[in-house]
């Protein structure tokens, strides 16, 4: 089934224990559809670059079966532009600078050919203008899925209210969890949550995992401990690209597979912290995927 | 097989975001044996108290089976006493009161009548008092668990690094298992550890469950994600008592076995914190640790 996502493409400038970069290509709708490549090749994007962004990502992009007609670019506007700097517990960061740019009076819209979407994606942006994608849709998708983070919940709440009433499935981390519910235990954050609205709610806890709620079913997502966490910068994106990549490629949301879905997007972001950027997940195999998934299943599984 | 418990019997004062109470019984080796006691009834306690323990909380510990021989009773001594107040997130705590008494000098001395335990667990304490247990057992038991803390990280390094050269398990939390390593990523602090002496090495990670490792295997067992976290005093402990009190019963310490054992115990911990101090682990039935033990399957098992 298509899947189609809506979010940011950027540049990021980052600095880590283990190194700094220049300037490389980055944004929640890049890292959520290289990602879902691995699983669907009807995999549309909808963002906006300036006329700085290059032209060989656009190529990668279509390479990896991205279709990518929504991607504006506008020629005389510079590329959404963020830097920061992770402390050594890879877990906090600082930002160093952000640059809205062309993102700033992003206004996304939905080309034809992609109306007939059934997995939307929103990345993490304006709640309003992830509403308004929603609003563009002559045909509600099967699912809809929304990711947000802790700023919008800071100012922008009654938007951020209105667009998760409408959604099938919301993706924050564990403190924007109790920040948005007002409640410490993630057992009852997750029933506030769920009572705004999304039947499904995945809770990021980064190196923790993830948990999965629907109803009264929880599934507990570990993530692979991992020798080294080079650069965090998309990994819970590339997790949520995995995770609604194969639910397109499945077509199948029941809670059943929602836990094999977040299996696959976990493996994906255990891949996407081992290098900068988008470059390991750019360069992956089926068989890299499979050989991960089954080492989830010997982290979690025992026998009684 | 028969398990030998080393460690502290105590009060505590305790207050939580829900209430306060006044001095309880607690301590690592009470913790330890009532857990361990749903498992296995040889099950051998060496601690101090002093003349105001309460006789009734001794008959309570032998109703559950748990030999008292070695608890020594110092008539004009006080029992050591610990005041803590958590804070919101009952992840952290402030130390209100410590009064070490009758616990200053003790000197666990091994009961003829437990030379022959298989299963030795030692409780935090003194490194030191840990080492002169080992070093009073005739035979070498057959698996040797160890727990320790921060303080003795900070001030008592040689000690504690003796200790562990010569035990077959430590458990300790992700934080000290960073701190002991000098290392972050916890997988490559595991390797260091377990390089000391110990072939198993368990991280506890509070509410984000439990790590096993041993060689290249590692196993990742969840916490129950509960609505009320009432009192986290001995979840720790409760846990180490369910997992040593699973292998003194199966009297196996293969790999798959430990798996089992370390859900076992995560399924004790998750009843321990919902009541003050061991008021919930007391009044456990085997179906009661059944059930639960099945929910940690389903919150971690998924199906490719």
């Amino acid at each position: 089934m298509s899947l189609l996502t809506v979010g940011s493409v950027a540049f990021d400038k980052l600095e880590t224990p283990f190194g700094k970069t220049d300037k490389i290509v980055g944004g929640a709708a890049t890292y959520i559809t290289i990602s879902a490549s691995y699983f669907t090749n009807k995999n549309n994007i909808v963002a906006v670059v300036g006329g700085d962004f290059p032209q060989e990502m656009i190529a990668t992009m279509q390479e990896k079966g991205i279709n990518t007609d929504g991607l504006e670019i506008i020629a005389d506007g510079k590329t959404f532009f963020w830097s920061g700097k992770y402390h050594n517990d890879m877990n906090t960061r600082d930002t160093l600078d952000t640059q809205l740019n062309v993102f700033e009076n992003f206004n996304p819209q939905i080309p034809d050919n992609y109306q007939d979407c059934q997995y939307l994606m929103l990345g993490n942006m304006v709640p309003a203008l992830q509403h308004s994608v929603l609003k563009q849709l002559t045909n509600r998708p099967k699912f809809v899925m929304l990711d947000t983070m802790n700023l919008w919940i800071d100012i922008a709440l009654p938007d951020l209210k209105a667009v998760i009433a409408e959604v099938d499935c919301l993706t924050i981390n564990d403190e924007e969890a109790r920040q948005l519910s007002g409640d410490y235990s993630l057992r009852r954050a997750a029933k506030s949550i769920m009572a705004m609205g999304p039947k499904t709610l995945i809770i990021k806890k980064g190196e923790h995992g993830a948990l999965l709620f629907q109803g009264d079913q929880i599934f507990y997502c570990p993530a692979l401990p991992l020798e080294e966490v080079f650069d965090p910068t998309g990994a819970g994106d590339t997790f949520a690209g995995g995770f609604i990549g194969y639910l397109a490629k499945t077509d199948d949301i029941s809670f059943d597979n929602m836990k094999r879905a977040i299996v696959h997007g976990s493996a994906m972001a255990s891949y996407c912290v081992e290098k900068f950027g988008t470059e390991r997940i750019l360069n992956l195999t089926q068989e890299d995927i499979n050989t991960r998934v089954n080492q989830f299943k010997d982290l979690a599984f025992f026998d009684l």
